[in-house]
């Protein structure tokens, strides 16, 4: 339909026409398609699938650029094999059988990237939660008293066999609570308790620790550049610390919280002093039940994991010259404000020109007056009344309508 | 923010820019604002004022044109008192006692109309759930065979009685299933049994009414124009008819749906006998428990609620210049397709080359790719998983965060 056609006639008393009529070709816009995972129902892939589809009903020619995000959590990897692919970034799959939280052998992935940034080299990409993931059913059948990261410092030892040294580490969704004490066993670290006598990195013995000794510690790492990806920023211990903010969760029960915090607490003082570098305050050591921390204290330095795979699949370029970016998630919340990955996508979006909107499972009220301001639109999938499974099990379509509904109020505002 | 800092680069390969960029001044949109009632929670000109709420966050001095709509059903009158004072149209509201569904006397409102389409005269407006209205506690504590709409009947004999010729009759949130038995009586119609006795006009007593006796009908009554307002098209008896469609939301039981649908059928039979007219089968005879057939039967015509009110509050006129609509309602489904008050917004604003977008309480799933055809996008206002009961109790706030966030993304998308 034509602007002529459509629009109504000049203006007349009493109600004059404030806006200029335009002329604009009703040429579908380019958009690029940001989602994070829709946790419990669409992976980021698919949720960009389902947003896709629905725009497709309103421009069936649309160009879409699908840049699926997420934030250092589970599902971080397949993200960025996905959409480095797309990108055209290398990033090559491999898979290696380490230990579990459990302790059971599990195949974990990880990514080779071969580096594009100027520097020489390769780095290595590790997704924790392919190790020691909260949704390993056979670690879970364990106490969480028992659970331990040495599977991922067998991991970065045998990449460092490899000769990698660069390390980009995606912390969230792990099952564990013991500060990383695992992982530093595996790569040398030795506990000890007063007697001198070895302690297991478990939580359960963490109390126990009075000296760590670090002479075996692998030398390697000391050239390693280490890049811990996350979407939190607890420090190790305290009120907002690992144990008790995410120790519930993973199964430690309220009578021990305390205690293991004091654990903690005492353990990464014995780290520190043997590392000769406080990092247990800092945001990030509360990542991953505290193996943040344990990799703070080897050197490591935190960065938004949402950052990170933004740039991997690409955004920026994807922006260049587009015209409208969606975002989303499975909720949207105070969270989100902190920089998940729907925030990172409306920033880069906004520093491109481009408008920005979110379309995700829900919005909490609360958090909805500023989303409102980082956000060209803040919407949700729910089409009325429905309950939180009924929105999961509906989630593909839902998202789908969602994205058909905003082209088609898009393209009336640019009528 | 001026288009050119907000807009993406030049277009460069590979992602050329397909949309000619444009040089529109940041101006607030003319806005139409037309939801129908949000049964249970807000009328229409309280919908009317939290979407104007919302808009203001986004755009302070947005001009919006308030056409709160309605469709012939409870609370239309109100509609048409509010909108049309807006509108200029003068109607004078009026109260009289009358006897209620159940009984007991009522206050029952009205309009009275100056006609301003140079058709001399005035004309009535009456809404018959003010007499024998569901909501009405009084009536509803008596059984619906004890129901009747004598009331009605009284009211237009006092308007005929005060000169009146003209009325247009608002159908629809009724208690009564006794098609319109008692209005005809009350205007002078005699319902006789085998025997020639009076029968009450009462659900309970139509399957003894032999013959129907219109001597002393109300002779005012052949110049009248009778214009029926509903948004029910359904017949009078059968499958679709009256009773087994809306008998059961006012008291009928399923063991007596049968035997009423056939005592009704007999009644309308007599009724049609005597007056030489058939209109059982016409759509409308069904509205307000068959109110619609006894006044078809004395010559009215039905018309849409929704396209009556469009006309009274001044729709096509505030289209005049204007850039955007929004319509709502409680629950946007396939009764909206028939022809509810958001669909012939949408159908008005669409003629007028204003696009329509619909921000409901909820969307059916099953209608909404063909409300997607009639609206320039349908949302829904809740903010993620939710029960009916919050979704009621928090619609004035749901509906202006809709609002607002649909501004958003109108500026974004005309940026």
């Amino acid at each position: 339909m034509s602007p002529e056609k459509k629009r109504a006639p000049p203006p007349t008393q009493p109600f004059p026409d404030v806006l200029p009529s335009r002329s604009v070709p009703p040429v579908s816009p380019v958009v690029v398609l940001a989602p994070d995972t829709f946790k419990g129902s669409l992976t980021a892939s698919e949720a960009c699938a389902s947003m896709a589809g629905g725009l497709r009903r309103v421009w069936p020619q649309v160009e879409v650029r699908l840049c699926p995000m997420a934030d250092g959590g589970e599902g971080t990897l397949e993200v960025i094999f996905a959409g480095a692919a797309d990108a055209g970034s290398r990033v090559v799959r491999q898979v290696r059988a380490v230990r579990a939280a459990g302790g059971h052998s599990t195949a974990a992935a990880y990514g080779i990237v071969e580096d594009s940034d100027g520097r020489s080299g390769r780095s290595a990409i590790v997704e924790v939660a392919q190790i020691v993931g909260i949704t390993d059913r056979g670690t879970m059948a364990i106490p969480v008293e028992s659970r331990s990261t040495q599977g991922v410092g067998e991991l970065l030892r045998a990449l460092l066999d490899e000769g990698l040294r660069r390390f980009q580490i995606a912390l969230g969704g792990t099952s564990t609570n013991e500060g990383g004490a695992g992982m530093l066993e595996a790569l040398g670290a030795r506990l000890l308790d007063s007697s001198g006598a070895a302690v297991p990195p478990l939580p359960s013995a963490l109390d126990r620790i009075e000296r760590v000794d670090l002479t075996a510690l692998d030398p390697r790492l000391a050239e390693c550049e280490l890049v811990l990806l996350s979407d939190v920023d607890n420090p190790l211990c305290g009120p907002c610390g690992t144990t008790l903010t995410f120790g519930p969760q993973k199964g430690v029960t309220d009578a021990d919280l305390a205690k293991l915090d004091v654990a903690l607490a005492r353990y990464a003082d014995r780290v520190e002093s043997a590392l000769g570098r406080r990092v247990a305050e800092s945001p990030g050591a509360g990542a991953a039940g505290g193996l943040g921390f344990a990799l703070l204290a080897l050197g490591g330095t935190l960065r938004s994991g949402a950052e990170f795979v933004a740039d991997l699949v690409g955004l920026d370029a994807a922006l260049q010259g587009a015209h409208w970016l969606i975002a989303g998630e499975g909720r949207s919340d105070a969270q989100t404000l902190r920089g998940k990955a729907p925030l990172v996508a409306a920033r880069r979006a906004r520093a491109a020109g481009v408008p920005a909107t979110l379309l995700s499972g829900a919005l909490d009220a609360a958090a909805l007056p500023e989303l409102g301001r980082h956000f060209d639109g803040c919407f949700a999938i729910a089409a009325g009344p429905t309950t939180l499974a009924a929105s999961i099990a509906n989630a593909a379509a839902l998202l789908a309508d969602g994205a058909e509904q905003l082209a088609r109020l898009w393209d009336a505002a640019r009528d």
